[in-house]
C-alpha cells in the first residue's frame, strides 16, 4: 500500500508568502502523517484570480527559484513525492504548470493544454503530452484542473503506463447544482475507473477577488470509489486528506476483462477530428 | 423539455416470452406515464446467461421480426422512441445489437463492439461507429453497456453531434464494492457531463444461472446530475424511471468554455494506439 495526500489550502493572490508558508506547513503536516505522495492545488504559488499578466509574473516561481529548490530538498530529505500546480516561468514564457519532485530531484514539469475560462491571456497553453515520470514512489501522472474533462488526455496517461493519476486543481464554484458528490469529483472517479488508476486532485479554497471554488479535493482507489473526500464547508486554512491505496499493476478488471486491451483503437479515428 | 424513461426489467433466459410480455408492459406504462424516449435494458428478448450460441440463436431476433414489427407499431402509434438491447440475428450473424425505432420506423441497430466477459463466444463483435440517429424527439446516440466504460467511444457519438445518450445495459454483479451511487452509474454521470448529452442507461434485474446484477438504471440530464436512479433493492418485475431533461442545443458550458472547442485533438494521436 502506499500512503497519499491531497493538501487542499486557502489560497490568496494578495498573499504569495501565505500561500508558500501554507503549501510548506501541509507537506510538512502530510509527511508527520506518513504520506509518500502529496499532491497540492493549481497555482499553489499565486492564487487564480490574475487582473493582469504582470500579477502573474510576480507571483511565478522558476525552475530553479526557492520554491523549487526547497521543494527539493524536502522530497529528498523525507523521500516523498510532491506533485503541486504552479504558476510557472521559464525562458519568459508563463505557464499554468505542474511540477512532480521526487528525492533524486525534479522529474518534470507539465503544461495545462486545456486553458480554461480567461486563463489564454495569462498563460501560454502547453502543446506536449500529459506527463507520466518513474518516481520512487510509482509511475505517476499529472495534469491540471480543465484537462480531465477531455477523458482523450487521461486515456494517454494510462496508455503511458502511469498508475497514479495526480490533479492539482482549482474547481471554479460556478453555481453548479450539488447534491451528493460534486460533479468535479464524480468526473475524477469515473477517469480513475476506466483507466485502472489511483487518482488524487487536490483543490484549493479561499474566496478570492469574487471568485468562490468547489474545494473538494478528493482521493480514489483504482475502481473509481472514493478513498476521502473534503469537507466542502470547512473553513480550514489547509485540510489533509489522506488514504492508503494500492497501485495497479496491470489494468485487468476481470479475469477475461481488461480496460486496455479490450479497447479498439482501429475504431477510434474520429477522435481526431474537430 | 422531454420525457424520458428508462425501463429496468426482470429478464429471464429460459422464458422469453416472459421478457417480451415484460417489454410491452413497460413501454405501455411509459407512454402512459408521457415517455416521449423509452430506453430498454441490454438483450431485453433473450436475458444474458448462455451456454450456447443455439441459446442464442432461438432467442433472437430478426429485423423483420414481430417484435420489431410490434415496437414499430407502437412508435407510430403514440410517436415515441425506442431504444431496446436486442439479440439480434442479420444474414445468419448474431450480434449484442440496440435498435432505434421512432414513428418513422426502424432507423437503424448498432452491435455492440467492446464486448464483455465471454459475450465473443455468442457475438460477432461490431465494427461500426455508435448509431447516432435523427429521431423525432432528437438526435440520439446508441451503445451497449461495456461500451460505455470506453471514453472515446463517446465522445465519437458527442463528436456526431448527439444530444442524448441511450445505453441498454445488463451490468453484472461482480462483487464490486457499492457505497453511494454505483460505480457502473457514476461512469455514465460523467460521460454525460464531459459531452454535454442527456444519458439514460437501462439495465436490468432478475438472478439467471448463477449472475446477478447491480440494477441501476439511471437517468441523468446534459451536466451529469442524476435526475432518477432505480431502487436497487427492489423486487418489482418492472421498474420504470420517469425524468423530464432538457436536450442541449450546444456543447458550451460557461460563456467561454466548450466541452467540443476547447478539444485538442492534433494532440490526441496516441489514442490510436493499443
Amino acid at each position: 500500500m502506499t500512503r497519499v495526500a491531497a493538501c487542499q489550502i486557502s489560497l490568496d493572490i494578495e498573499n504569495p508568502a501565505q500561500n508558500f508558508a501554507r503549501a510548506n506547513k501541509a507537506i510538512a503536516d502530510s509527511i508527520v502523517q506518513g504520506a509518500q505522495i502529496i499532491v497540492l492545488p493549481e497555482l499553489t504559488n499565486s492564487g487564480y484570480a490574475f487582473t493582469s499578466v504582470a500579477e502573474v509574473q510576480e507571483r511565478s516561481t522558476t525552475l530553479d527559484g526557492e520554491l523549487i529548490s526547497h521543494w527539493k530538498e524536502i522530497a529528498h530529505q523525507s523521500d516523498v513525492v510532491i506533485v503541486a500546480g504552479l504558476a510557472l516561468s521559464v525562458d519568459s514564457r508563463l505557464y499554468n504548470a505542474s511540477v512532480v519532485i521526487d528525492k533524486s530531484g525534479l522529474l518534470g514539469w507539465y503544461s495545462k493544454v486545456h486553458l480554461f475560462g480567461d486563463e489564454h491571456q495569462f498563460f501560454k497553453a502547453g502543446e506536449k503530452p500529459p506527463l507520466v515520470v518513474n518516481t520512487s514512489h510509482g509511475r505517476i501522472e499529472t495534469m491540471v484542473y480543465y484537462d480531465i474533462e477531455f477523458p482523450e488526455w487521461v486515456r494517454l496517461a494510462m496508455l503511458d503506463r502511469a498508475v497514479l493519476l495526480a490533479i492539482p486543481t482549482n474547481w471554479p464554484n460556478l453555481g453548479q447544482l450539488i447534491h451528493g458528490t460534486p460533479m468535479e469529483a464524480v468526473r475524477v472517479q469515473a477517469a480513475a475507473s476506466v483507466n485502472k488508476m489511483v487518482a488524487i486532485a487536490a483543490d484549493r479554497s479561499g474566496a478570492e477577488r469574487g471568485h468562490s471554488w468547489v474545494s473538494s479535493s478528493v482521493i480514489t482507489d483504482f475502481e473509481g470509489n472514493i478513498k476521502a473526500i473534503a469537507h466542502r464547508e470547512s473553513e480550514d486554512d489547509i485540510q489533509i486528506l489522506v488514504a492508503d491505496v494500492e497501485l495497479p499493476t496491470d489494468t485487468s478488471i476481470t479475469p477475461k476483462n481488461d480496460v486496455r486491451k479490450d479497447r479498439k483503437p482501429d475504431l477510434y479515428n474520429g477522435i481526431l477530428k474537430y
